[in-house]
């Protein structure tokens, strides 16, 4: 099964980000077809500041890097390395009806929040189902406020088969309701509009300064605990597994363990977690033509895999001559 | 001066494409850097059978080449041939208020006219900035229902050098009044949705009849005839010099001459002048790969114009990394 992701790039991330969203994504490669590329054309549309796109996306790829994505095995590349998608937007876009954008929740909410109504907006919909088609993806893992474009995709892809055959795959989206919400070290689902990330790869001071910023409630020291409202204990069972988070939640409700020293393990854990992957990204991103040429490959595999699509839409629409 | 078109493909051309538009277009080679391109891109806003497609961007291309387009001199391509501009397209998209598209007459028009209110129908001027833009074009010679889109151009392009620095030449448009409406055999303006069309490059038999279809008063062939006032003379006149046409003016002023007479005689002329034209285009049409390759050298031309600028727009943008 072909999964397809595009993820936009963002060098800093944080817990909330693993383990909603990149872990999965990682574990996909190994029984799926994995496509998985870093958005930096959709990023354009919220960035304007050209030395941080680039940035953001050589972080972004050395972190999926550094986790776990493995080159060889899945199609990872950044989404302007094949340009060809833009063509098959063009011709989608006369198979899109203007009332699908318009009834985008995605957008109306940015324009309501007091986000520029630019056209690349609008039209960004557009770009993902050209995303989702070129490369013949049979499922696309996507959180719920995206569901709708992939509802858009699956509509734009029966329109353009209907008038030239069967060209294109029919997407799935694939929500997973089943992933937990990461709390913040304030007790909401963590992000960093809130400023209560744990972050990854930071150095192991600033990781402790975040780590033990996490709110707890006055319970002395000596009086037993309930887990389960605990913020420690809600992202420490992150990176624990049944039998561990079992041992821990007995520490809690023994009494007689402080959160200071809960947080002190959480910190260590973390940091032990994450040290192997930290090292790898450093010597990823100390190698930026290494990483550079990594990406090519990558986009020499994603464009192979496009350009059959491409070839059949170019004879069916004419555009080939 | 830099000077850019953009030809809808369309294989059939009449006497109003010819002197209201190409002969122009095809002077321009003279004095000035001339960039003209086959819009088939724009034409998939209006056409949806591939096949008709392809043909008619084949045929431009070979109307507009036995026309006295000089591919060694100017730079003639089809638009698809250089998929570059959808990529400018869409970095413009995020300089491009939706207002500016919103407030655009052409889209409006098309869709009270009943056309689908697609996305690529909507987008078009974003596409038409980019095929623009892409070239550094000094001037855009447009007819007066495509001046405002010549102004989304400058809009987008001013905003973009804003944010990035002069990258884009600003475009200016080109409206030329002065170019006479060709009347058709009904006296309307001549245009195939009238049905009133003279065409190039038919068979002798089929071209006689459009001309025998004229539309003439009653006057006897012995009275005096106002030449103004006659249709066969205002198209006649295209074809003649002042001295020419002060000598038709006396034939008709004397009396004695019958509008068979000189329908006859503008057939000879039309017939004549694009005789061997037509020759030429059945050269090119009888030889599809080698009308090909003159198109690839033109895009060839045209892809190294444009690279610079993308060059730039990617670097600044951040889209290379």
């Amino acid at each position: 099964m072909r999964i397809l992701s595009g993820i936009q790039p963002s060098g800093s991330l944080h817990l909330g980000n693993y383990f909603g969203m990149m872990k999965k994504m990682i574990a996909y490669q190994e029984n799926e077809d994995l496509f998985c590329f870093i958005a930096n054309y959709h990023a354009m549309t919220s960035v304007t500041d050209g030395n941080a796109l680039a940035r953001g996306t050589l972080e972004a790829a050395a972190n999926f890097l550094a986790l776990g994505m493995d080159p060889e095995r899945s199609t990872f590349w950044v989404q302007s390395d094949v340009p060809e998608v833009q063509e098959l937007t063009w011709a989608l876009s006369n198979f899109t009806p203007m009332g699908l954008l318009e009834r985008c929740h995605s957008y109306k909410d940015k324009v309501a929040k007091g986000i520029a109504a630019n056209h690349g907006l609008f039209a960004y919909p557009v770009l993902m189902t050209a995303d989702i088609l070129l490369f013949q993806s049979d499922r696309v893992p996507v959180g719920k406020d995206q569901k709708q474009h992939v509802e858009v995709a699956r509509d734009i892809a029966l329109k353009f088969n209907n008038q030239y055959g069967e060209i294109f795959t029919v997407p799935e989206a694939e929500i997973d309701d089943e992933v937990a919400t990461v709390p913040g070290t304030d007790g909401q689902k963590m992000s960093k509009s809130y400023g209560n990330t744990i972050d990854l790869f930071l150095e192991e001071k600033a990781l402790r300064k975040q780590i033990m910023r996490i709110v707890t409630d006055s319970t002395p020291v000596e009086a037993p605990k309930d887990p389960d409202r605990c913020n420690v204990f809600q992202i420490y069972r992150l990176f624990l597994d049944k039998q561990q988070q079992q041992a821990l939640r007995k520490r809690y409700e023994a009494g007689g363990m402080g959160y200071g020293e809960v947080k002190q393990e959480l910190f260590e854990t973390v940091r032990d977690f994450f040290t192997p992957f930290a090292e790898r990204r450093r010597e990823l991103l100390a190698d930026l033509d290494g990483l550079r040429a990594t990406l090519a490959r990558g986009a020499d595999k994603a464009r192979q895999a496009g350009a059959k699509t491409l070839r059949k839409v170019r004879k069916k629409t004419g555009l080939a001559y």
